[in-house]
């Protein structure tokens, strides 16, 4: 036969490399003509990224961010709408500038410095009760008057309030330990802030505004409903604070029809006692009773490798079932990077646990059965980029266990945990690092779009109300792609 | 019925648990009692290494190696009879400390300074010609008299023929452009040394004492088969260094009975032209006719993001199935941190080309496909994790692709590439990261006696050889875990 070649066969070749990216997240999607147009943009934006000298994803995100806010498919990224953020926490979501101009420059904020280097802040209408190990109470007002300019102070104040850093980041956060202590610093630092109500209250609605803002549409919040304060001292309970949430949500989607809306996942803290976590899931039943469509579930948080385990808490946690109510779980596990310890069993404890998504997930890869059920039961990975890399589970996020998640379409969303804390974007910096550094030159305005949809199909809305977003979703995804456009030339 | 809980069932977890542990590599490994007293001990002393306040494997091994060198785990592995490596390099195989203080304090040795800050040898009758952006040649006998005290000398030609070094290894290579050109630099150093024919002959019987020291009993090992030559200047051809292999692993077996041996695989770098890899194959083809027990098969070396694809060279490569002839291959591939570029492609290729092992596949994890297919035809990856980690793919060996690869027993073989370049050992320092860095807690002595069966069930011996060699394995670890045990305490 003439042709005969013993060679690869370039068809079979083809067809194996075809297969390969249909297997990909969005790989299957059908295209139209103007997504495909728009792909050829985004094509060749990345290509601008991967050919710098210095390849973002592989940067620390903190050295990486003044590069990604300057690139083009950045703005694009901005500007496209990408869905809900499903795994966010309550006050790791306002950018931190806000903190210090707007709630530290309020009447009656009080400031006193701890002996381990951080700083506190009350509301008071008189000078508050002095706090242990902390200096005595300050007012930030007359603080302010008498440094005349109080940029220094404002900075000192900013550096409290979050982990970003101009400053090598490598050298700040030498281990996992230093980067944790100085996250959950930051968290007591913002702590009285964020409880006094009219903060509370106005940080929320500033949250709203910047996932708005950048073409978020739904939110699920992990929030510990802690309780607010108001400035005569009278705490209010976590009905009270649910019950805000939910107005305040409400307020914002009168003024803003095309956003979806948000929902709460009570949180508790894993270090907590097994006394308390009963409590608080018995809590979290009654919250679930009284505002079933705005409390989604139930989740523990905090620094896993540190915290007791899911097994741990097993008693509690049945508590639901043994009563015959379902309480969605949303669990952390498997953000860590030790294999094989109790708190690695997290992963597959929360599926036995029947959870509706995972948080991370980073372990998962180690752990072939649980990576099964978690596909074939459909239980999304809550995937966050930066947050795994600024609390250094991984360095160069192409090594992010994700990036083969996604060239498998595991079932998987993006997200931003704690944009704040990170001084990333509400969505869109986490969106970068998934589709340039995950992706590589494989991922494709499918991948965007199938991202999009997950994160509304992965939700705790109902199905009915996952078609409602959608829709929603695909009319401003039809604007954004006729929008940016090149058109394709061959 | 009484005890009906609605929590999770116990004995399911359980199972879940034991079918993840069997589905790792090793996990249905059958042990005998002796084995299972070995593996208390095992488990004791990895527990030591995870509870160091600096875990070696998330450290860089240049920063890790005192630490590991110190550790009796260490110690265990360096006495377990490991099996085969089948991944290492010619001219880095022998410590460097052997080049200084043997090779280069032979006579005739002559040294020049290049103006890259690098370094050249020759051996020579006579003072040798001058070499281009060169300093004029100096007698090393002579430097060496005139300075009186050699050791700064020697350690400036150590620093130049190794990447290892007791600095910052983050400082000296800050990217991975600058510790591949300082890996090329070196090995530019050491060409001059080890091409000379009795230092070659001499290297080579050193690396079998070394590997055999290690505990190895069988190599293969990728040559260059570069142009020997003689203090007259006049040079080999690559039969006659073939031979001269196959002559000192012959006379190394004859006064060590218990080493199986070694086989060539020829490798061509991979920056040459496509004609000049044509003629490499077909010289490979001829030696695999004249050596047909010695010549396992033919590769491409050299860094792969900056050198052609193997689709590139298909045609060159596709030669010896048009004649007819079987010239096994032994592709490096997949050693990139880049997704979807052409060179991200050669694992695909490597795999349609017929590849017998893969070299590195350290992007495996991203090619569901190309992993399906090395998955199902039995195709080993060659991991090396400390070179991997060294040349940058990877900071964290826990995040290493092979930590997932171990937990489904993918197939696959530990090795050790440059263990000269990297100044580690043989092969036990790659064995402690790989037991220690991917199997964390999980691992045991059944994956480690797996991964030394491994390594002579996926050589290049024959079926019947590999028996051969598995008999002779058997006695020695038998012997090795009758020797290492802790009393059981339950
Ligand atoms: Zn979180
Ligand atoms: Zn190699």
């Amino acid at each position: 036969l003439a042709g005969v070649r013993c060679g690869p066969d370039p068809r079979l070749r083809k067809e194996l490399i075809d297969l390969e990216a249909s297997m990909q997240i969005g790989g299957r999607m059908v295209l139209t003509d103007a997504e495909q147009r728009l792909d050829a943009l985004l094509a060749k934006l990345k290509q601008d990224e991967m050919s710098r000298k210095d390849f973002p994803p592989s940067m620390h995100f903190f050295k990486a961010r003044r590069l990604i806010q300057a690139s083009p498919l950045f703005g694009l990224l901005q500007e496209m709408p990408k869905g809900a953020v499903l795994h966010v926490h309550d006050f790791a979501m306002v950018d931190v500038e806000w903190l210090v101009k707007n709630a530290t420059y309020r009447p009656n904020c009080y400031m006193c410095f701890t002996d381990s280097a951080s700083v506190r802040f009350v509301f008071a209408s008189q000078g508050p009760k002095p706090v242990e190990r902390c200096s005595p109470w300050v007012l930030l007002e007359s603080l302010r008057a008498k440094m005349g300019n109080a940029t220094k102070l404002d900075n000192s104040i900013r550096g409290n309030l979050t982990l970003f850093t101009d400053r090598d980041p490598e050298t700040e956060y030498p281990s996992q330990d230093v980067v944790w202590n100085r996250f959950e610093a930051a968290f007591g630092a913002l702590w009285g802030l964020v409880t006094f109500a009219p903060v509370f209250r106005d940080y929320y609605m500033e949250a709203l505004n910047q996932f708005y803002a950048d073409n978020v549409m739904y939110l699920e919040l992990r929030a510990l409903l802690p309780q607010v304060y108001e400035l005569d001292g009278c705490t209010h309970d976590q009905a009270w604070t649910l019950q805000t949430y939910q107005d305040l949500t409400k307020e914002f989607i009168s003024t803003h029809p095309d956003f979806y809306g948000a929902r709460i996942i009570f949180t508790n803290h894993r270090h907590a006692k097994l006394s308390v976590v009963t409590e608080a899931v018995k809590k979290a039943m009654q919250l679930q009773k009284d505002f079933p469509d705005f409390l989604a579930g139930f989740d523990l948080v905090g620094r896993e490798d540190q915290g007791k385990t899911l097994w741990y808490f097993r008693d509690a946690l049945a508590l639901p079932a043994e009563k015959g109510a379902t309480l969605p779980y949303f669990f952390h596990a498997g953000e860590t990077n030790f294999e094989g310890t109790e708190v690695d069993q997290n992963l597959l404890d929360a599926l036995l646990l029947n959870t509706s998504r995972i948080g991370h997930g980073f372990a998962l890869q180690r752990h072939p059965v649980a990576k099964d059920l978690s596909r074939k039961r459909r239980v999304a990975v809550e995937v966050c980029p930066i947050s795994n890399q600024v609390l250094k589970l991984v360095k160069d996020l192409r090594n992010h266990p994700a990036t083969a998640l996604m060239m498998e379409d595991h079932p998987l969303v993006i997200s931003s945990d704690d944009p704040a804390m990170f001084g990333s974007s509400p969505l869109s910096s986490d969106f970068y690092e998934a589709f340039v550094g995950f992706g590589g030159v494989k991922s494709h305005v499918g991948s965007l779009k199938q991202l999009a949809i997950n994160s509304i199909r992965f939700s705790a809305l109902t199905p009915k109300q996952q078609e409602e977003a959608l829709v929603l979703w695909q009319r401003k995804w039809t604007k954004f792609v006729a929008k940016n456009q090149v058109l394709k030339t061959n």
